[in-house]
């Protein structure tokens, strides 16, 4: 076993702060902590996965001698961040020992055996859902948030991907609200469906970047590869039937208002600190002609606030968890927003006044 | 009990800031977890307090009708952050209810009793140590990481205020490393003693700017009070004896060196990674000729560092805790410094290349 290579710190620590999002933080099994480096002709490959989620990615780097070895994640990472800039040597001249250099510093690193590394899956050769990277990081950021937490219904933590008549919809729920966003496709790809886990999702988002470069996705029986140009995130899906969210939108509405954003984004803010109960943070909205009133009330106090509004259709009073509404507004980013509802103890869908492509639905705390 | 006052957002927030470092924030009493507010013909007066720290601040504001009351300063900060910028008005129409308002918002807080807020004690008169904010917050922030944080010996949580000789010294030392700064005073002022917990400094740093406006130290039996144009803190003094630090620095050395300040700062941050004892960081130096040779080993690998220095005297090998180093490099703010040695189990002396201001002691561990 021998490996030699020469890298630039800050390239070498950019590849590695992708691939380590896939790194098991679980104490389990030694190896899943490690990050397995390959040194190959054309570059070199960093790679790391906890099973569920694997990523594999690629940098620059002058090649002496091929070889492969695994390292702790955790410690190469913070040893490479505190030398100076520029070009280290990594070379293995002793067994078991990856020697760090540069002119000042030297370290010597334990390493892992790399067949134990697990293999990694093959990127799927065709089917591929192609959009640009930015698009698709936005797709996420304004639905995941929604997928469930708690393990009491393990699929509701996952997020839906499916293809309809060359539409992308990604959609997440816990029970209390849901997400749904679509996009419609350039490229003809079959009707599909995929479970993904929000966690997984989750530092996908931190790994894709604000470019319009195009990203590739394959969706396959029990994976999803995301490919980007030198990036490959593997995912492995929820087994199971999702919730069939549109049985659950609302054709219809009683009352709609339309309102800006900011308004009673900081509106429904302020009225939240007073209402004190953490776990179900009540405000009450009430509906006249042209003012939405919210307040709130706790021992602490109580809150009014008073957003204008044009109002289409009945009067009415309706009460929400805090927390549902704020989360909603944060991500959308248009100016004015819609809302629309029946009864007041019935989901209030929550939509862009500008923007078709997406929809959120809050169920109501029903009043005493 | 009636109060009505009229302030710009941003002003108060400024206030609460500076006077919510005092407030309590152990479940101990309500009043204690309150800011008091005082509307005057002059201004808003802010007060809070946890009876060891005291800090009362004097705002902007139109004064309605002058009064007094105690709101939750935590309540109260959180809802004036979310209002938005502009003047606000503050006004107790109903009974223990403050009515806060602007066009579109209206909130109304529990208010608590004024006479149940702790009196203050009066800024003493004379004996003033009269010398730059900013140069004694610098003084502060370079000695007071020192003191002790474990409860074994209560007067070391304590940092030394003295006068000597028209000097103003600070020292703060936890058993294992001492920091002590001296700063000549302009004006003269009698020699006095006292020992201000570091937890109240801590919370002091916050509070001063980086101005150079002269702030005034009055030290009197049982409190220390500091003096800014519209601040003062109030510090209830450690009682005890401090333990006598000129008996511990060593008068001579055997070895010096000097050295760049960046280089060995980093050559010790690099090794400590691989010294993995998280309560004791064991880095090993030898000290031979032309070079600072830095070691230390783990189970992960070992780590070797090496830093040009200029040496007086003997060769030299010994070993310390890396992050009592650390600590002292991320203060000294001088590109040279000096390192004094006499054995491997006495204390090395860490002093700047360019400043005789200041002086760090470190002991080192011994080697088995």
């Amino acid at each position: 076993m021998s490996i030699h290579f020469k890298c630039d710190r800050d390239t070498l620590l950019k590849g590695l702060s992708t691939v380590e999002k896939a790194v098991e933080l679980r104490n389990i099994k030694p190896i899943l902590e490690g990050v397995y480096i390959q040194a190959k002709r054309d570059g070199i490959v960093l790679k790391a996965t906890n099973l569920s989620l694997s990523i594999e990615t690629m940098v620059e780097g002058d090649v002496v001698s091929e070889g492969e070895i695994v390292v702790s994640a955790r410690v190469f990472y913070e040893i490479l961040s505190k030398y100076t800039a520029g070009m280290i040597d990594f070379d293995m001249e002793e067994e078991n020992r990856l020697k760090i250099s540069n002119n000042h510093s030297k370290t010597q690193l334990s390493v892992m055996d790399a067949a134990e590394f697990p293999g990694f899956p093959l990127v799927p050769e065709k089917g591929a859902i192609v959009l640009p990277q930015n698009v698709f990081k936005q797709m996420l950021a304004t639905t995941i948030f929604s997928a469930a937490i708690s393990d009491a219904r393990p699929i509701l933590k996952g997020v839906l991907m499916e293809v309809e008549s060359n539409s992308l919809h990604i959609v997440a729920l816990d029970g209390y609200r849901l997400a749904f966003r679509k996009m419609a496709l350039a490229n003809g790809v079959p009707d599909i469906k995929a479970i993904i886990p929000s966690s997984a999702f989750r530092e996908v988002i931190k790994i894709l970047e604000d470019s319009d470069d195009d990203l590739a996705i394959y969706l396959a029986d029990n994976i999803a590869c995301i490919k980007t140009n030198r990036t490959q995130i593997f995912m492995r899906l929820l087994e199971g039937e999702f919730i069939k969210y549109k049985n659950i939108l609302p054709s219809e509405y009683k009352s709609k208002i339309k309102l800006n954003r900011n308004e009673i984004s900081d509106s429904v803010e302020r009225a939240s600190i007073l209402a004190r109960n953490e776990k179900d943070k009540l405000v009450k909205f009430s509906i006249v002609d042209d003012f939405l009133t919210i307040t709130s009330a706790s021992e602490l106090g109580e809150a009014f606030e008073q957003v204008d509004i044009f109002l289409e259709g009945k009067h009415i009073d309706i009460a929400f968890n805090a927390k549902y509404l704020s989360d909603v507004f944060k991500v959308i980013d248009d100016d004015n927003i819609i809302l629309e509802f029946n009864t007041n103890v019935s989901p209030c869908v929550i939509r862009s006044g500008e923007n078709d492509d997406f929809l959120y639905l809050v169920l109501p705390v029903q009043m005493r």
